[in-house]
């Protein structure tokens, strides 16, 4: 059976969002939020652009789909996002009670799985969808980086 | 010796900063961002004003001491906090690298020690600076709530 809009679908449109990340020199970062199958919140990564640690993907997509909502609880909400959330993402997100979290490359030093950050007990967490692309991505950034 | 900048001196500015949320509705807790015993940053919590979960008045802080600065590392600053930081800003603080976190009362639920949040190696933390002012204003906020 095909799925239109099965994890991999909303996974490559936070793909999309760390590739206008990486052209833009951020670390290679996207991230979407979907209420029913509909997309309300799009964002990469901009702590270079705005010269803030806080702009990460997940925080700007948390942020404007509260706005969209008009309210801050994300409970009926899945975010897609390209790397595992960090501490600070993973915090805000459990103040958002969002429903679902879909990650695609794990974050081995830094993410909230290693970090052991509390998600909301309503929260569900699965990665993986998409991994390779997602890490490949950052490869792609570090190593350009270091030359 | 009187001692002009303490903490005491710089908690009673984020007191301040939590007096101006109480009186907006708000949760009450303020912060403040010092550099060399100057302010360079003044928040308070603006969750309900703004609908959005991540505008804890650290979060804030950070953002406006890092446009201040022109840099998003926050290495030689100290922050003050009426309230012990949550994951959220505690993850928010270990990427910006600040030097020093001085709060006021303990969050015995949903602070960063309770939680096991990690922050940076070279961030200092010490907690209980007019921990009673600070605690009674989230007291009152509660009370007022609940009736």
């Amino acid at each position: 059976m095909v799925l239109p809009y099965d994890d991999a679908y909303f996974m490559k449109k936070a793909l999309q969002e760390a590739e206008y990340a990486l052209e833009a020199g951020e670390v290679p970062v996207g991230a979407v939020i979907v209420v029913q199958d509909r997309i309300i919140a799009r964002a990469h990564n901009l702590t270079e652009k705005l010269n803030d640690v806080t702009a990460h993907a997940e925080m700007q997509a948390i942020t404007s789909a509260a706005n969209f909502l008009g309210g801050k609880y994300l409970k009926n909400c899945t975010l897609y996002v390209t790397l595992e959330p960090c501490q600070m993402c993973a915090g805000a997100l459990y103040w958002s009670q969002i429903g679902k979290i879909v990650y695609g490359a794990t974050d081995v030093e830094r993410g909230c799985g290693v970090m052991g950050t509390t998600l909301h007990p309503k929260t569900k967490i699965i990665g993986g969808i998409l991994e390779n692309e997602a890490a490949s991505l950052l490869q792609h950034f570090f190593q350009k980086k270091r030359k």
